[in-house]
């Protein structure tokens, strides 16, 4: 086969943007061999955590009744569904796992016992403008627990998360997990704001997310609205602003209620944080709330240090979102860890190992002649469960060699008229370069 | 948590088919915990069989513009495109994965060395009525060369195939994979039917295809009707039923041409299947042709010896898929391998295995005191690779040691009052019920 002549007309057609059925649709990704091992090595990586913390893997179908997505307004992410109507149905690409989780749960209430710990692994789609580390679609790897109310379930989730930076070699220090409590800001707000009007928590909570995106000053204006439906009183909004500046948790004790219990939650969260040995890496930050509406305690967000990329990943507690389902109440805490973010991480960083190829062994036979004797020695290496590679007869031996070497195989098995006639092959060691004869399997 | 109460509200409406967003789409699955290890057995499978074969995973996007898919006319699976609008593009769902390789192929025609050797294992959607073993989503294993055009390379996907049939623990002989090429067909027609018709050729076969549905009669009417595009004479239609009949090479010879080059290759390739031994398992039927129009050579199917499933798998040469996609031409062959119709016939014959959690350590802190020793413990298990439950100080022993033991865990690791204020973890084995005690971690 022709090798690296100028592109094609197909290839053309693509750069000049025409021809759009042979490119991927914007946003997308192809996944070439070398991209395949990446992802393969990520991925095994979350699931051995996953499995080493006692979670059990899941999935659901990547399409879902629009409906289980829009059960409620206000959220960036239901602006970005990728829906459409199909034989009289309102379908959409999930965007998040959770909620397709949830749907799982709540089907089997019933019947299953809690705690239950999942994860899966799945693709995700949003449509929404493409920047650096983020796309139309991405894989995300999820953990959730059910059915436990304490902090220990963050601080398992919290640990997994940490185990993954580790082991991806992430130096300490170099990913931070920036940690809240919606229930500490709900409370603090209890008695003034929420005690007329309790709905407006969860959209108070979409627009503080946004004051990395827009800003201290917007986000006042913006609880402040008197048309909008959150409509603070100036002092109000001056409060809420204050307590996001907060950064570590005796500070937030001068906002909270002497008995608050959001506040002895996260103290016995960092308790066990510390037993896990990663609370110097998560650090209390107000400002954090998350831009889902569901989330209705601890909540956080994992960051380069560098703060040059978006969000790692991040999760936090959603003891509601079973009841806004139609499900009976169960408390629930949960992370998303996209591969997108962490994978430019890996290559500003220079973490992403080689993968090879990992073929063992080559079977190469001169001719066709040859061929019959080359499928018995590689149907016996396969037997014996070695990755084999039946180079076809018509190469030439000398660009096998090479790519041989390339794909990092331990061996050449040649078959030539010579070796045929005396029924034997010849094994190349492509380290020691040392050869020797081996007879054919007799069938 | 409250374990097996009656139905819940939610449960209830999902069953009288209300509040459908609770459901996962028709024709769709979840998979549970225990849906997900067989699933992941199975794939497991697939992919450790294709690297010993020397192929490398790809991937591409699930969304596609609905073009690539529709390229071509007549094919039942245009018709079953899960297919939408969005934002002034037309989008489709992948009803299969040949095309996105192809257009993967061709995207990097110039710049990649052939023979290439690609497998994937992709969820498909498919709008269809649904039956037994069939629904609008399924997942499914392919391995395709590219570059190859020798009959090498159907045997190796053969082998493959098989290679899979045997390891699944199907005894030889409950499996046959049904084998023809198009091309004898196409060379027997080329001086009469296709002499002034040759775009007859792949209409012909999308017909020929549904004779085990319709039967041979009204494939005729189809292959004769005068106002159809293929328009056959009667003597033509009968010679084609006549030739579908033939269930041996010999006796395909008696419709061949002397010199039959699609003959030759055939008989090449049962001298290789030989090799492989698998020869035996692959007879000769001069009645399958494929659904697909893209097909040009040799074609292929696995069903069940008892005949009651749909395909387990199917695939063939495509040699002038790149050309009809805007490609150079290149050679290829591949086959897809679906998850739904193999797990039928693994469920009838009883011959999926046994899968268990395998949590490995249950550790188990009887109170909220003890929760910070229990971490330590846990996460030194965890760090030497062990998979450990850590159980929430809340449970009641008896049920965390019943869960203990149904998930296959060898120990259970209990800490209560007494241990902590000894410093020791009490190591309780579940198979032997021999227990021991061990010093707590220090940090």
């Amino acid at each position: 086969m022709p090798v690296t002549k100028g592109p094609t007309t197909a290839e053309k057609r693509v750069r000049q943007g025409e021809g759009h059925a042979l490119q991927a649709p914007r946003g997308t990704r192809d996944f070439y061999p070398e991209d395949m091992r990446r992802r393969n090595w990520l991925f095994d990586l979350f699931r051995k955590t996953a499995l080493r913390f006692g979670f059990e893997e899941v999935d659901a179908p990547m399409v879902e009744h629009a409906e289980l997505f829009t059960r409620k307004a206000g959220e960036e992410i239901v602006d970005q569904l990728y829906h459409f109507e199909l034989h009289g149905r309102h379908l959409a690409l999930r965007p998040e796992m959770t909620p397709s989780i949830a749907r799982m749960v709540i089907a089997r209430q019933g019947a299953m016992r809690f705690p239950i710990r999942w994860f899966t692994i799945t693709q995700n789609w949003r449509y929404e403008r493409m920047t650096r580390g983020r796309r139309r679609e991405h894989y995300q790897w999820n953990m959730d627990v059910w059915g436990e109310k304490g902090v220990e379930a963050e601080a398992e989730l919290l640990s997994a998360m940490m185990t993954v930076f580790d082991a991806l070699g992430l130096a300490r220090g170099q990913v931070r997990i920036r940690l809240n409590s919606r229930a500490l800001l709900e409370e603090s707000l209890r008695e003034g704001v929420l005690a007329s009007r309790p709905g407006v928590f969860e959209p108070l909570c979409v627009v503080i997310d946004k004051i990395d995106k827009i800003g201290p000053e917007a986000v006042t204006d913006l609880l402040r609205d008197e048309k909008g439906e959150i409509g603070l009183s100036a002092g109000e909004a001056e409060r809420v602003l204050e307590m996001l500046g907060v950064r570590s948790l005796d500070e937030a004790a001068r906002f909270a209620a002497p008995d608050s219990k959001a506040l002895a939650e996260l103290r016995r969260l960092y308790d066990l944080l510390d037993a896990y040995g990663i609370a110097d890496e998560i650090p209390f930050d107000a400002s954090v709330v998350r831009g889902l509406a569901y989330y209705t305690g601890v909540v956080f967000e994992a960051f380069d240090a560098g703060g040059t990329l978006r969000a790692i990943a991040g999760g936090g507690r959603y003891d509601r979102l079973a009841e806004t389902l139609g499900g009976r109440p169960v408390p629930a805490v949960g992370f998303g860890f996209g591969d997108a973010v962490i994978g430019e991480l890996l290559e500003d960083e220079g973490l992403w190992p080689r993968l090879e190829r990992k073929v063992e062994d080559v079977v190469y036979a001169f001719g066709p002649d040859e061929m019959v004797a080359a499928i018995r020695v590689a149907r016996r290496l396969r037997e014996a469960g070695r990755r084999v590679e039946l180079a076809p007869g018509g190469a030439k031996l000398k660009r096998v060699l090479g790519e041989a070497d390339r794909s990092g195989a331990a061996r050449v098995h040649l078959i030539g008229g010579d070796e045929l006639a005396r029924g034997v092959v010849k094994v190349k060691d492509l380290s020691t370069k040392q050869e020797h004869e081996e007879p054919l399997p007799a069938s």
